[in-house]
């Protein structure tokens, strides 16, 4: 399926029917997730994949009881850094060297300017930084899912603070932003199911110089 | 190709051939971004597609002089709101209930819900609402172009206010936030060009719950 037949065949899918999504194209999806481009290859976020039949029950009632959270077979908590710091940045360049084989202070002007960049934001500023390099990868995420024809609901309809205390992601220093359930559609239950889907029109989108 | 397929093949290419892409790849890729989903489906952002070339010369210097920046055959502006309005939200649900032939009240509750959630954030949090929806899109378009044999470099290292000024955003409405050069590699000058690609491992990235 292309892009664009993905994209045309997903949709925010409201009930799901609790049926499994089988373990690869889980890692599928993840793994383009992961393979995502972000600012200066940061890839300031995690991807909290939570199955656990217990612990999405607990989450329900964060997120406004929404049904497809514990119809779904796996829901994805994208979360990024609450802070970038130096260390973090140290670290993303130091793979690089070791994988690409460069020398030790090849990296060392960019590495520099970036640490001070982003030493010169706040600390808002830094966690909002690395909050849109997450979404980079939540919109990729989701055109992998739809092409495995897995249904996946973008939600951010929940309580942030909530489901961090829930899942202990500020001592993990992440913060949680965008949900997106896995799994498939209720068809006879789901009142969005074939509904025209509505988008802006591409002339008011588009500026065209 | 497949989205993994895809997400293997490109790069963030350095340069360019200045070949011109055809305006079918350029539209599919457009077409993708504009049906990426958005939260409550407010899409609150536009894309500047720009091949004027003397605008571009102008651009370049914004952005570090970056030579993909003319070696491109368009270069993509992804610009928010920079702020939502219950104007806008209002225009959204209206869109909605005509092409869904709703009754003209069948939405006010969420609606309402939805401006007298905005109307208690800050309009810098409105416009980082805003943003994060443009990334998703972002990520969509990275994506299909791609799938097209599209070379995009995603740019964030540019000066926002000096663009917006030179686009005039501000006066529509919009901030700049992140661009796509669209074309096409140059093997022969890009050091990045057959480089092993870096990202964090997905055990790393991923946490299993």
């Amino acid at each position: 399926m292309s892009v664009l037949e993905s994209l045309n065949w997903r949709y925010a899918t409201k009930r799901m029917t609790g049926e499994k999504v089988p373990q690869e194209k889980v890692e599928a999806i993840l793994e383009a997730a992961r393979l995502a481009p972000t600012s200066s290859g940061l890839q300031p976020f995690s991807i909290i994949s939570v199955s656990d039949r217990e612990l999405l029950e607990k989450i329900k009632p964060i997120a406004n009881n929404q049904p497809q959270i514990t119809e779904a077979s796996h829901l994805l908590v994208f979360a990024a850094w609450d802070d970038i710091t130096p260390e973090q940045i140290e670290k993303v360049f130091s793979q690089t060297i070791r994988e690409r084989n460069l020398a030790a202070d090849a990296l060392d002007n960019y590495k520099n300017f970036l640490i001070r960049h982003f030493g010169s934001l706040s600390r808002e500023q830094r966690h909002n930084a690395a909050a849109r390099q997450a979404y980079i990868a939540f919109g990729v995420a989701i055109v992998a899912a739809a092409e495995q024809k897995v249904d996946a609901t973008p939600m951010e309809g929940f309580k942030p603070a909530e489901l961090d205390q829930l899942l202990g992601l500020r001592e993990k220093g992440l913060r949680s932003l965008t949900l997106l359930t896995l799994g498939y559609r209720d068809t006879a239950n789901d009142w969005l199911h074939g509904q025209k889907k509505i988008r802006r029109p591409i002339e008011e989108l588009v500026i065209e110089l």
